[in-house]
């Protein structure tokens, strides 16, 4: 089998209930990365799409977040409810799940509305 | 900031010693992502290129791993000695290091020559 046609990477760092940018994997367990696992394996593209945990993607106000490579497509607020969509629509249809998406210009941004927001 | 120009995904996922695919991060301190993150810095490129953990990339027995998006550029066998050469040629350079790169016939495939001679 050649590469992946899609590399999900779903952040599972964990930072204090107490910091101002949140937590990705409040459990510690990787709950999001593990339902990305279970439902590719169900739709049967499990070898050729991974769900992967990564380290902190440091979009970190955001989260909880996921990018799908080698399209670059950020994705911010991610729950286990959203995963059908995107395994739908972006993994297998290619059509990224649009209400999903950090825009452009708040991905490694030093302010951004959510930043503000969130931080303040 | 726009999305990262390169996204470097280091395994850091640890199996026991015995494990006959190997280990990518035996120290589990995350050793090889923290050598790219310091030289990436010391290169000033740290905000436009990450060097982020991720959970095991599933080559095991070609590790330790790396993968860089979105080229989704391979390699296999990387050591702190590499990353210079790493960063420089292809992260810069955008020429990727022949050497070290995992062949596509030994990507997620079942059975291939170094999968073979480590297990047996």
């Amino acid at each position: 089998m050649p590469k992946f046609q899609k590399h999900i990477f779903i952040c599972c760092n964990q930072r204090p209930a107490t910091d101002p940018r949140g937590c990705c994997d409040p459990s510690g367990k990787g709950d999001l990365q593990r339902v990305f696992k279970v439902k590719l394996a169900q739709r049967g593209i499990k070898g050729t799409v991974r769900a992967n945990k990564a380290g902190c993607l440091d979009q970190c106000v955001h989260g909880p977040n996921v990018v799908v490579y080698p399209d670059a497509v950020w994705y911010g607020g991610v729950t286990a409810d959203d995963v059908d969509e995107i395994i739908q629509s972006h993994i297998i249809g290619n059509q990224p799940v649009t209400r999903l998406i950090i825009p452009d210009s708040c991905l490694n941004a030093e302010q951004c509305p959510h930043k503000t927001k969130k931080i303040e």
